[in-house]
């Protein structure tokens, strides 16, 4: 069993040479199949099967009857044990240098793991000088430390998990909007096309929305915002998506739940050793909160419902909390702390406080928007979304108020020509994945965060 | 049977109302499950199930006795046939227009579609003026013509096509490099982790592949050139890939080609319809020449080659072939012609032609790189990739020579740190859809096309 790569080069080089082929560098010969560390470590009756391994090594223990290595290659947190004879011991087999590894892997003696590679060849492919590789053997760095290495801090074990649930996420993610095409087959095509616009953007959603009825888009998205906190980036991935033919919030809410929700079951079900690891040394009790929030139905109350329970609270506000006023990260915080620490969904904002695309609730004396927030505990504001203004001649109006009639042409347009009722969302990605993992700093669920006046790499 | 979005709508209404929600508009009562026109017309013995179907008009033809209605909502090519009484009709009833149309699905006695819908109401949930709609009932507009309309063109015929066309290559590029998580368990996992970059750049992910041996990144990637070309966008989509432990450039072009073909076989495989009203109506011939390129080996030359071959051909260039001077579109194109139109690998690039990190080949006298291009008829340059240069002692002297040492410390450190072998390649994604749909305008292959001094929406 090998990963896939390995099984495609062995594939192609067992084909006929192609013609003119003078590549450099000159193939090795390489008949070993190449396996991952996952496959390797996933083998449960190894019957001495001769292979290859490759990837850096994790530890070094010479014994004066045996060589002990691990090895990882990020395609797991677990490492793979190497079993040597001393006389394969280099000075240059050193913590961080990268190996290929020849031997066969057996059922292993020790409890600690359940098969090793019995090496017959250790070569070094790249040298580590440990005294000047930023991470020592066996040291545990807290985030803010490794962060000062960008290029090299993904080499430790806790930043690689982080990338490996951001990458199971990510596929989740859009598991969740476009099942495989087999199960689209039969029926299941949830949001049909198209992935990916090139502007991530709701206005340019809803453009999309006009001709297919549930668009959703994924990728970066830039801020100019000029803040050094810990929730924002100047660069930062969000999922976007919209819905035709709504009827109401209710609608909107129920997918931002159930996303929120089926993106985290899948994420601890394929890689739950690394939420583990990160459960257990970054973010202590996060378990349980998370735990929480998947087994609550997330509550819902109305901007209105919010501003006097902030009212009332026996707390000082830096802010003051009073109808019309944005609520402030410390309102927030307060108000997911008074629902019991569950996910809460606040909606009808202030008509004023928001963008005219946002659908009037045409109600009074206090005058409200169809908008919603979706509230978690240790983040705050994790998705907006809102029922978009589909009506011609209210949308015509605000923009008239605003001036913005010429510039809006195209999407007063929208509305002109068989226009529905509609809305949509979008999610910050780098803030769900704090969110689950319980990840302080949001620069360190990125692989290369960019916030203002900082661009280390 | 009902669309994912229909089902959880109304799983949600189902459930007991949860407290406070007062969201507007307030919920219309809807029992009828809501199914998309794609499962609808997938129905293979319907019997007389009532449901509703929204979507926007696209034509209406009303008979003495039996009113014609055909809509669609993106989710397929085909329309669906709304079939009732006369009675139904309204003057709001328009090409164009949104309805909701209430019904019960049986077998078609016509012999264009196998299920229509016998109506019993019809609702227009959005008018459109045909008089002032830039698209005419049965009009087929060429692409540049609808390019005007970024905002509506996706209703039309050609554009929605390719926008689907577009999705399911997204959906397959994914697929290729992260299988489901359940095959993912039986060993087939390709490239792990991590998907998504937020920097697009190949620099980057070789930052990634110093720790997990196989990384690909699919997102924006952003161009200054002043290009006017058919060719070229300010924005364009990019999937890149990069692989440790790689042997030559056999093993980058092995991927290359497989993602190629994998891709167009998933496209072609999950919407046949759309790829050939495309093939039919705006690229005739095309559909051969996509053939030819999937049932033939792809070729491989050098640069060297190419240039003798360029020197030797009858045909007068603008640019007189030379070696050491960059491969211009005509040289591209007469390249591609001369191998018969079957995509062309051409490696070893001249060494002052390329960028600092691309692997030496140490040959001579003519100095080259491992670099590849991969050209394909109708684009050109559809791929670059290349080996990197892992050797420290080789990239610190050029880094040197070019006065950038300090600049790049932090490249220089992933070959102090563990270097491996490793290569990787860009696909322009755009240019991929233009190859494989025989578009001729890089403009329609893209939802809002960003382009140099414009910027309609």
């Amino acid at each position: 069993m090998t990963g896939g790569l390995t099984m495609w080069a062995a594939r192609a080089l067992s084909r006929a040479l192609r013609a003119y082929c003078t590549s450099a560098p000159c193939p090795r010969p390489s008949q070993l199949p190449r396996v991952s560390i996952r496959d390797a470590l996933v083998s449960q009756n190894p019957r001495g099967e001769n292979m290859k391994v490759q990837g850096w090594v994790r530890s070094v223990r010479s014994q004066k009857e045996v060589l002990f290595l691990h090895i990882n290659d990020g395609s797991s947190l677990e490492h793979l044990q190497i079993v040597a004879d001393p006389s394969l011991d280099s000075c240059d087999l050193t913590f961080g240098c990268s190996v290929e590894v020849q031997g066969v892997l057996v059922k292993s003696p020790y409890k600690k793991q359940n098969v090793e590679l019995k090496a017959d060849k250790i070569e070094v492919i790249g040298h580590c000088d440990p005294k000047t590789f930023p991470f020592k053997y066996k040291e545990r760095y807290p985030l803010q430390y490794i962060r000062q290495y960008p290029h090299l801090r993904c080499r430790t074990n806790a930043l690689a998990s982080i990338l490996r649930v951001r990458s199971e996420a990510t596929d989740a993610i859009h598991s969740f909007f476009k099942p495989s095409s087999k199960v689209k087959k039969q029926g299941k095509n949830f949001f049909g096309v198209p992935a990916f616009l090139t502007v991530s953007a709701q206005l340019h959603l809803e453009v999309m929305s006009g001709a297919f009825t549930q668009v959703f888009t994924f990728g970066p998205t830039f801020r100019a915002e000029n803040s050094q906190s810990r929730r924002h980036l100047a660069e930062f991935y969000m999922v976007e998506a919209e819905m035709s033919f709504v009827e109401s919030l209710q609608d909107i809410m129920q997918v931002m739940e159930t996303l929120f929700k089926s993106t985290t079951e899948a994420v601890l079900s394929n890689c739950p050793e690394d939420v583990e690891l990160l459960h257990k040394f970054i973010a202590p009790g996060q378990k349980d909160k998370l735990e929480q929030m998947l087994k609550n139905k997330f509550l819902i109350i109305s901007y209105t419902e919010a501003v006097e329970i902030l009212k009332k609270a026996s707390q000082n506000f830096t802010f003051t909390p009073k109808w019309g006023v944005d609520l402030q990260t410390e309102h927030e915080k307060y108000l997911v702390e008074y629902c019991g620490n569950i996910p809460v969904f606040v909606i009808n904002y202030p008509f004023d406080l928001k963008p005219f695309y946002m659908r009037d609730n045409e109600d009074e004396p206090q005058h409200t928007v169809a908008a919603v927030d979706l509230l978690v505990p240790g983040v705050g504001e994790l998705f907006g979304g809102s029922l978009r203004e589909e009506r011609f001649h209210l949308l015509q109006q605000r923009l008239a108020r605003l001036g913005l009639t010429d510039t809006y042409q195209w999407y007063l347009d929208l509305r002109r020509f068989g226009s529905v009722p509609h809305g949509g969302f979008g999610m910050g990605f780098e803030r769900y994945l704090q969110c689950i993992l319980g990840v302080h700093n949001i620069k360190d669920v990125i692989p290369f965060p960019r916030f203002s006046h900082s661009c280390l790499l």
